[in-house]
């Protein structure tokens, strides 16, 4: 049986059961950790959901902060150094990355503070997360104020890319699944996925195939 | 054996495998299809991976569309009317949603080239996917073309959603697993999903519990 919610049937929810089904409409969400460090050199690592692809050249990554959310720390640091890091959350580290959402102080280090492992690379500022299989470094291009709701767009470009070989396939795909990085749905809820296949592109008047997950023709 | 590789190795890929290492990189991602209609009546129906959760009070959703992309109809048909739907693809019917990202002409309805059946509600122009478990209806907020590469951040604000009473947990969160939403990584893969856990509330200094899939204590 559907079920139709009007607009005031919406506005009449209390407050966090509003939350929870509102945030559960986008469908999943990707699971992230974002590493930073302030000017002292304190580092800093949130979970964020709401990272999402820009474009891919020049390969670009957006994703929306909160005004009164946690990571505020995370916009703080990101005005300094310019510099911060998307970490993909796996099935091993994913109660880590839920209790990186705890309101830490500013001073605390939340790798610490949840048993994660920092990790640096040469000439970037921002820590990686040691435990994650899939992880990218961004220099911050534009961070927006959305007047609408006071939330900040943070826009970052790409510039280098760790992942395990294992998950890299001959046309470029990565195979996210093989990495174990799972998914969100709602505020709370983790997901392991389970691949149908992949799919060749789409023209008009012509069948869908399967691609082997190898990757596609042009490969 | 993890792989390193820098802005130059990215930039010296070939443009379609760049195109799909760099769109594997945001994680899992929702599939959702979107339903708009043009001043004439004629609809308009694109799969979209970019839409993205914006604030729940009021509530708003974001979402990306390309300058280049097949939903330019889309764009269009919104910028026209203020509506449009969004439809949660599930495992029934992904491959009819993939296809709709053929390059069909403006004056064709991709609900009839696919397969899917338009579904009207009074009051909103826009027509909703009936096939889909979990909808809702949008009016458009703001759209604004991000410079930085020319694409176009449409936001919208919820105002029905029509989903199906068994997703509906007492406190909010709707369990789109259980209706059958499924998630998509990069340019073509698609992913059905297994729940780990839901994760209660975190808190410095207190450990985190699995909550029960009906909800929340505060519920």
């Amino acid at each position: 049986m559907m079920k139709h919610l009007t607009t005031i049937d919406i506005a009449q929810m209390q407050q966090r059961n509003r939350a929870r089904l509102i945030n559960s409409l986008s469908g999943f969400k990707s699971a992230n950790l974002v590493g930073s460090q302030d000017a002292h050199g304190c580092s800093n690592l949130s979970m964020v959901s709401s990272v999402f692809h820009l474009g891919a050249n020049p390969a670009l990554m957006g994703m929306i902060i909160r005004p009164d959310g946690v990571p505020r720390d995370t916009l703080s640091n990101i005005k300094q150094t310019k510099s911060y890091t998307i970490n993909h959350v796996t099935s091993e580290i994913y109660r880590k990355a839920h209790q990186t959402s705890a309101r830490y102080d500013a001073n605390v280090s939340e790798f610490t503070e949840v048993g994660l492992t920092e990790e640096y690379v040469e000439g970037i500022i921002a820590p990686f997360v040691m435990e994650s299989k899939l992880k990218f470094s961004l220099e911050v291009r534009e961070m927006t104020q959305l007047m609408i709701n006071n939330t900040t767009l943070v826009i970052g470009e790409i510039k280098h890319v760790i992942v395990d070989a294992l998950g890299i396939k001959s046309d470029g795909y990565i195979d996210i699944e093989a990495l174990d990085t799972i998914t969100v749905s709602g505020l709370d809820s983790y997901h392991q996925t389970k691949r149908l296949t992949r799919l060749s592109y789409a023209k008009p008047n012509k069948h869908l195939e399967k691609l082997p997950l190898s990757g596609g023709e042009d490969a």
